[in-house]
């Protein structure tokens, strides 16, 4: 029996049968309000993760925290930020997969141990974290969560470097993979990333008007920020400083902000996906604008692929920047052919007596009297498993549009990620398993074209070969030995 | 104190201090799903009304009601939606004004009096109810809510006519203003419009594959519905069959659908609003595309009123369609420069240390690497009281552009409306008070134009002057009597 | 299939084959915190009603107003406490049958009419109420709910009295029944109590120690209460004045209290059940404490109804206080051999694999060390279907006792109640189907009596025959016209 | 300023200045609904902590999890019980103090280590946790609660023991303090208590009637199930086999119950306060029956302190047994003069007006017309801060009583409990600090007296000295070197 509630979760902003994921990190030292722009920087940020959401708090002596499991909006209310005291806090919003969706792997993780107290939010996903689970529970660890990143609290905890930034320094060059971090003891806060640089984070600052009330040492009215994108920057008023460099860490303490590198020198590997689809358009990531990108891989795809034919479509909201930007270049009127719904709620009740497509249909709506005898071209940012791809034309064809040439603003997703955007499996996505012809004639498209990887290399600027682009090539910059964990949980 | 909380009725789908409005009706008859179908129905027209929702269906021998504030997604549980039984519905989805936002107003409204039970959904404003509450209550009824609607229901009561219908014709005319309706009886729908057609009320239809165990002279098969807008039928795949006609009603019974004339031929009033913003892009309002009265209206704006700019950035969502079409005409590239946020939730805590257009930074971040050092033409749909306008012309500017210049795709909104609109009163409508030249200072832009009344008559391809355009003009189409009851209330 | 969840309300303070009923009422003039003591009475009234819960304030110029399904600390919220300004209120806590369970019939009543904004708050059941309904709607009267109550709204509508409370007297004329009443008009409370008395009516009155900022006239200081039981006073610390008098008004406004009859004297008709079962015992009602009348009821039991037994065990809690009076006078011990759980939350999963008797049990669970072996007098206050009873049996049974003598603190209740008490009808009573011998032997008692009428009269003190005791007897002291109304609704 | 609401859990079953506390656990093997029974049984020992619950079941293959804040009812729903699948099922609810009341330490705790995964429930208290966590930090564990169950888990792992029970063996005997505990691995349950015996857990069985479709090798159709209070045998059917010995072991799995002892024969010291307050009187605690004990208590209470009084009057209803036993003793009538309110909600707000002993009058009500003019024995259970039975003495003399003698069925508190009951640190205990005359001096009361301590232990039969009474001597049976964690948190 098919279930007969949608989940909002599967709808919300995007499709279901695309990229769930992933998480975004928030950090601030030096703010008597710290852990309300926690949550506000967080919130800014609710489209990198929005199953669970928490915050630590400290006011330098005593540690506070609340995690939960929705929207940031939800999880926080006002009594409880209230009850979030001090001047330094770091916070995580995160999606997963249904495996390991409980509350219990929530973030940030608070531990204590031979080196004190301490919390850290982890947007990322290590690739050998299975044989370090394993190394570490053979010596006498026990793991509360299915989470990665109790992996590294371990490691902390029983590295045997006495100072805890040794012990850190330490523990990380032990890990494989992809991790921006941050990090909350008492009284410091740091920011970490991993070698590679496989994930943005982003350090920003604000200038306090007035000398604060704060901790003995903090008289110098200067705020630090940490967030994985600059937008969440933008909403409280920060100013965006820059990156923090692959194999970096950043700690602020009452001395300030001081920066330095725990590991060697690295070959980068910049998340390509994140601006092709999983960043705010608003953001600057990797030291570029995300709209830029997504506007010229719009451009490079209509020279490289053009169609003949009327309008430009997109599919709302992931196509609408490449869409511009096909438009702007093949000369072709841009029109939003399919509307969005944004009343999507928790749950969606199903009739009995199906609805064709009712999903998508909730979500888009096409608008007959702009498609009708039109030739569109159907402009989105990537296909997965084809389904939703494969309903949207067809409502587009019913609405009586004549032809729809289907445009994707990068090349075919071939190989699941590892390195934290929550993929389907190999045997899940299409293009892993179809020919262009075989996926076009899936879909019923007229005709369909990806954008090379040289196309989408040159659109981010990509000179150095500093981008992963491993979901398009299979070719993973580092070691995978990483193999789930079966216990199995519950909201 | 200012208040910290900032609810998300305030800025969900529309600005705080743009039109709150007002309400989308609907109805269906001979269907085995009926109230799911109402469900859905609203749901495609929760834009026209998020306060509350509510469904009355029936058996033919029962009736079963549910209303309760909040979103369609929200009132409706699985286990409502199957406890309200039956083959024919309606429902209705409202916005209100603060004064009379109780749930007490919510509808449709259930009466039971000498010609049987009726239910009653309603969308429009009476212009004469205040006249005829009083004169009613003078002879005795009494009021237990404090909408027009309910003076219908003590009209038809009241009537010296012993058939329903004729009761129901006869107190229609005693009727001035705007009323688009659907009414249940145990056994029977009704859709109404009044003689002016203020408000769409469209007509579909579905035939079912199948014969339908229903009532017992129901064996055709066809469904026939009605809703405020078209987009309604797209999703529960009806069909568009026409508008119901200014001054008609139209019956559905076991005999099948049978419309005929309530009142005499009388100029048409259509709301021009609907066209300009409320109605969703996809719907077709007052036999027309709303989109393309909207692309239409940027393009004739756009040849008003040009600007030396370099690009043409939309207020999302309202201003897009517009923006569209003026960056069609003008050539100017259009570009995203303000992202909209969509995940804002019920409610939203300031920060004690507030932030400058903190309200409106929640909803909209400006993308600064696009409009930095950047012309803008800013194109939204309207202004009203002119305080979000300015906020967002600041944050532009703020955000590095040389200079802003506002275009609106209609003419200045003068006069509040009394046909079912929500505008402010006249004090707080910037333009029924301030030049043109004062608002432009106001909002601290380089220029500032609207469209011209011609133009936007032109747009929506008025010749005979069938639309309403009392809010831009103050010329209102009917006498107005109507004083506000003054009774409280709370949700 | 059986229905897997079990309603608290089906269990909260009584068994789901007793009485559900009916209501509680609470009004206060003269309070800066008017409407918070009306939560606070109906708190303490909460055993009346736990449905649904009302409160209307006024400041003498505006009315404020908030219902909703729920018992009374679900229903308030300390925002919607503060909302509720001025300094007069009324409110209301209701039970009622299924049918009629909705929103829409939950009190207090608000309507406007010709003589201005009335509230009603209505203990009791009008036994032609459907008569006077008819003949309303005959003469075009509409309504809106299923309640009793409306009716009483369109007479004083209707009335030829130009003055509001010669239009109040007359249309109470009309009525017939139970009814005890607090109404609030802009600037008024008044208190009514039916000519018969049926239900209680208790006044109070606080003393201010300090001057309050209210209305222009108030300066005295004195607050005044009305409470269907006294012990709502006791928790707002209020002096029970006395009891409000038969067919008598009393109207609080500036001037202060003012008593008045409205109804010639006529026989009176307390409801016995109030002493029975259905007040607290820590009430007095009809000028008696509750609890002296159910110790009576106990010792006159045990006398009229000896046992030869080891120990007293009441059914609890309704059964305690005559458990108390049985073990008094009959000298055997009294001990808790089934204890009451009182963590029974909203609902309750029954386990697929049924237990026996699983309601029953997780509320009450016996004491086996207590009465294993042991000759039981069980002590309840009365038997409806007699399920509950006979499962109670049970169980005391399994748990060893060697033999169980049933004790039932009234007469057999032979006849429906219809002045506000919700007895299910007379085919489902099982003392007017089955002879004592019938009972007893579907209960599985070793022996089984019940008070009769002449002790019953005692243990209250009825010396003059002024109590109603239909219930027992079938003697309805009115006629008796009232036909249910058709419509269903859901919450 | 004051906090006006008034969290029911300070209200719901005890007085804000009592125990809270602590735990109830069970455990169930071999059900085919093993979580919902394991939710009926934590449900019979709501009383034993309101705060948070928690299930963990298996299949024997797979493990599901679900724990939330607040009591069984609401943190269980229907879908979540049907996903908690299996066999096999632990269950913890738990009260504990405001440091620690987080989410993070509601248990069941479940982690995975070199020897598998494991669930663990614990009621009691360590008295070396600090120490052991000490020593386990140093030599590099993480600690992500601050609850003392999780040393256990570290314990396990960190065992040189290869087999799980001999690593378990091993660290049981490395704890001190009171611990009863159950425990799942993937298909075997474990039971455990104290070799003291602080605390209480009950075997109890059931036998299927039919043979059911679980694991392997489970045909046998017998269900073994654990609990702290044998109440919770009662309502799911099982049979109460017998305790659990001190310094025991009991495993289930498919060979059926095995017990061994894993420490050596130690005096015993069960805790005498579960039968003077804290167990249900239904129960059977230590081989007793707690009603059985607590009329001893009242009738030895009567001997040692008799009083020249009218009546007995428990304080509900933790009063209510004593007051019977001290009322058969004496003979002075048992009378109940103060009723408790059951329907405190979740929240109760306090008028800004304040009234007097308001908390205490939510909860109690004295019954004037009981009490007036009589010289009232006040019989309750203890006296903590003598906060709350100073207002109770209050309102009884305010409702007329003409003397009041309170007397307590237990010695004075002068000790807080480690052992697992939440008492307040011993400044804050009133008979630590204050003579007999000082206390009933503060009271208000005409006489005070306390149960003596031979009295105490003769009331529960404990010849040999068998139960620890720490509370009231101040001889705890064993060494005190815990020292609170310094985190805080919140739910």
């Amino acid at each position: 029996m098919p279930d007969k509630k949608i989940l909002a979760s599967q709808l919300a902003d995007r499709f279901d049968d695309k990229f769930h994921d992933e998480c975004g990190i928030f950090g601030i030292y030096n703010h008597p309000e710290a852990a309300h722009l926690a949550y506000l920087g967080l919130y800014a940020q609710q489209h990198r993760g929005q199953e669970s959401a928490g915050i630590v708090s400290s006011n330098g002596r005593k540690i506070y925290h609340h995690k939960g499991m929705g929207q940031v909006a939800e999880v926080f209310t006002e009594e409880v930020l209230k009850d979030l005291r001090g001047w330094l806090a770091i916070g995580h919003t995160r999606y997963s997969t249904a495996g390991d969706s409980a509350l219990l792997n929530a973030q940030p993780l608070l531990a204590g141990f031979n080196k004190g107290l301490v919390a850290v939010a982890h947007n990322g996903n290590l690739t050998n974290a299975r044989q370090l689970r394993k190394r570490l529970e053979e010596s006498g660890s026990i793991f509360q969560t299915t989470s990665d990143t109790e992996v590294l609290l371990h490691l902390i905890a029983r590295s045997g470097k006495k100072d805890f930034e040794d012990a850190l320094a330490d523990s990380l060059l032990q890990l494989e993979g992809a991790y921006s971090l941050v990090l909350l003891t008492g009284d410091r806060l740091y920011a970490i990333r991993d070698p590679r640089g496989f994930r943005p984070l982003a350090i920003g600052m604000m200038v306090q008007n007035q000398s604060l009330p704060l901790g003995p040492d903090l008289g110098r009215g200067e705020t630090y920020v940490f967030a994985s994108e600059t937008c969440a920057f933008d909403l409280i008023g920060a100013r965006f400083v820059g990156d923090l460099q692959p194999g970096e860490i950043a700690r602020v303490d009452a001395g300030g902000l001081t920066r330095f590198r725990f590991a060697p020198e690295t070959p980068h590997s910049f998340c390509i996906f994140e601006h092709v689809y999983f960043s705010r358009p608003d953001s600057q990531v990797f030291g570029r604008p995300v709209h830029a990108s997504r506007e010229a891989l719009g451009r490079r795809l209509a020279r490289e692929a053009p169609a003949d034919a009327d309008i430009v479509v997109p599919v709302p909201d992931s196509g609408v920047a490449a869409a511009i930007g096909y438009s702007a270049e093949s000369g072709l009127p841009f029109r939003f052919g399919l509307i969005r719904n944004h009343y999507v709620g928790r749950t969606f009740i199903e009739p009995e007596q199906s609805i064709r497509d009712f999903g998508v249909k909730l979500k888009l709506n096409p608008v007959r009297t702009l498609l009708e005898g039109q030739r569109i071209v159907l402009v989105d940012d990537s296909i997965v498993r084809g389904t939703t791809s494969r309903k949207i034309v067809r409502i587009i064809r019913e609405a009586g549009a004549k032809e729809v040439h289907v445009r994707i603003s990068c090349p075919p997703t071939v190989a699941p990620c590892y390195y934290g955007i929550d993929t389907p499996t190999q045997k899940e996505l299409i293009a892993a398993n179809y020919s262009l012809e075989g996926i076009r004639e899936y879909l019923g498209a007229d005709s369909l074209a990806y954008l090379s990887l040289d196309g989408l290399r040159d659109a981010v600027s990509d000179a150095r070969g500093e981008f992963c682009t491993a979901c398009y090539t299979g070719n993973y910059p580092t070691k995978l030995v990483n193999i789930p964990v079966e216990t199995s949980s519950r909201r």
